[in-house]
């Protein structure tokens, strides 16, 4: 379409291209989509929600990343969720009235597009099925976490460190240690030396 | 509607009071939702889907109980969730052309409604957002499985008892001890241990 032009890809042509992996999805009826996405952009160390907030959106990430954590009873903090380029986050334990025990905070300058969850009905209206991509984000969500149920049941501090990098390849150099660690439930000692000792293996 | 006569419940009666709980359902609305659900007593050690199989079915548990399970690299087996009367269960992972890695077993003789989800599409042509319970439902399972983590991150095997206790109050008695352990992560000796304590305080 633009030959011999590199046009860089903006965030509805990402927010597009999943969609269509999903589902064919006409042009036509992007054209409609977008108007149910509110583009934003938030920089390092912003929150697009915290603990005691209503959640409202469903978030795209097209550029940068994003975590998810939660603060527990004795004040700690665990991380349940990073959300780099092509995923989606938000608070997926989203009801009605109940306020978010979450907070999801930029640990890069980012670029989200959020979807308002009450869009939904109207999204089914025009397009008949057209929530699907909202449930398969919620399947995907439900995959990962009994995954990691599982891993943390069963699995070493060294197979949940490989695991982590199989399912986010671009995160390690990204993301501060001491946040992998947490989202390993290792302490960061445990996790420099798994580290030390794969790269003497290599 | 019945003076005097105790009625039993039905498993269709109990399916529109759980509905009825997320958004008010007409009667009429409720005879088209019956249509898409199929009626299905299984008995216990049956079970109603097999790792390797596609997933069909969203399954509302009317009367008994099933676990969902799943099987390591390792063969070492793992309780996902248990699914008492009023809970929904099936593969919440459910992708289009991917086989499930779970295994649903009925831990008693039970009684459950399967809802096909390519129906899904069908039910909100007739009821805009006539969906809504599947998503739900959806994140009561994020929900869960979030808990889960942070829980199975930072609480001791003590806490975990009690949240369990908590989230399933009927099945203590009712599920095998070495299968609580397993979905707690933690050995039946342990388990046993935590017992004993308990009943010396109460």
């Amino acid at each position: 379409m633009y030959p011999g032009l590199a046009k860089p890809a903006t965030m509805f042509e990402k927010l597009h291209s999943f969609l269509n992996r999903n589902s064919p999805i006409t042009d036509e009826q992007f054209e409609y989509i977008k108007t149910l996405f509110v583009p934003k952009k938030v920089t390092k160390g912003e929150f697009i929600l915290r603990e005691g907030e209503m959640t409202k959106y469903s978030v795209f990430v097209a550029s940068g990343c994003l975590r998810t954590y939660t603060i527990d009873d004795k004040g700690k903090e665990h991380i349940l969720q990073f959300s780099p380029e092509n995923w989606w986050t938000g608070d997926m334990s989203f009801k009605s009235n109940v306020p978010s025990q979450c907070f999801i905070e930029a640990l890069e300058d980012s670029e989200v597009l959020l979807f308002e969850l009450h869009s939904i009905q109207k999204l089914n209206e025009y397009i008949p099925g057209g929530s699907a991509f909202y449930e398969s984000a919620l399947q995907k969500s439900v995959a990962a976490k009994n995954q990691r149920i599982v891993s943390s049941l069963s699995a070493t501090a060294e197979e949940r460190y490989n695991d982590f990098i199989k399912k986010y390849p671009s995160l390690i150099q990204r993301v501060p240690q001491h946040m992998i660690a947490s989202y390993l439930g290792i302490t960061p000692e445990t996790l420099s030396r798994i580290r030390k000792q794969q790269s003497h293996k290599h």
